[in-house]
């Protein structure tokens, strides 16, 4: 596929188009959408990587914040296009230095993210990403990391949205801006 | 830092600077090698992908394998940069599609990896790829799920290498080339 003339309708299709559903998994009744046939074609990939740089390139964010581990396969690349540092949140015991904590909701118990106490400094200007956007409990947990650290969070990006499930609504009330390339009902 | 007029050799010694030693990391008397002070610093990260770039630009390799999840953040901006595809190589329920599972031995005990089943197909030559050569342990887990799949694995890539722990040995035996950045003895 040649995006030299396409238009960015034309890259989110082609996007789209590249993203597998799973029939109920991991449970029934669940349509899970497979972000690995995506990164096994490199036109469409690279397409979605393109296309983030082209929303973010002239806000105003210095850092890149990613949540492991399929956030990281977004962040680190649109991290590196845009020459910004590169921070990753991550579950309990994955990163050496001193760290601050938050705890999220699960369906059944909980989970608990970290972030290094020194990767952000007052001030900062944080883009967070991840795969997908469903409930936000996940980027919650990660904004207020980024807050009680004095880092301001007014964007977040994602591959896909599932906008029934009310993620974005909740980042929007707590004054976040939510882009995504895709959404499926 | 400016690199137009530098060498490789400044450019890896830029990444060795820039990669920090936490010590008694997990335990007593380890000294970590942490890359998330190369990662925030987009210089240095930067540098890192330029250097493997040009590396395996002129290999034969079709696809790129990364192993979770610091593994993913090497692995990623390299696929994109040379348009190869990109598979993850996971930890147990993670991945949706069929999949299959090689065991490998941990201090205690043992973990598991695996990978989707229609992500190789024959003759596929693979750069395995994860952020620090040790053991060899995974790499050896991750080499045996790609040639169950009956895909090619010649070339091995890392950005730190820790010789005294004999992973290099080891991948060498079963013919895959290892290239590292930076070593720490």
């Amino acid at each position: 596929m040649n995006f030299a003339r396409s238009t960015i309708i034309n890259k989110i299709q082609y996007i789209k188009n590249n993203i597998k559903t799973i029939p109920d998994y991991p449970k029934s009744g669940i349509q899970f959408r497979d972000i690995t046939s995506l990164l096994i074609n490199p036109e469409a990939y690279t397409a979605s990587i393109e296309i983030l740089v082209e929303h973010y390139q002239t806000l105003e964010i210095n850092k890149i914040v990613a949540i492991e581990a399929r956030g990281f396969l977004f962040g680190a690349p649109l991290a590196l296009a845009l020459g910004l540092g590169f921070i990753p949140v991550r579950k309990p015991d994955k990163l050496p230095g001193e760290t601050i904590s938050e705890n999220y909701h699960l369906e059944y118990g909980f989970d608990q993210l970290q972030v290094h106490k020194d990767s952000i400094n007052p001030g900062d200007k944080v883009l967070v990403i991840d795969d997908i956007l469903a409930t936000g409990g996940t980027i919650e947990a990660t904004l207020k990391l980024i807050r009680r650290l004095d880092g301001q969070v007014a964007h977040a990006a994602f591959i896909i949205e599932l906008p029934a499930l009310g993620g974005k609504k909740r980042l929007i009330s707590q004054g976040v801006e939510c882009y995504s390339l895709v959404s499926f009902q």
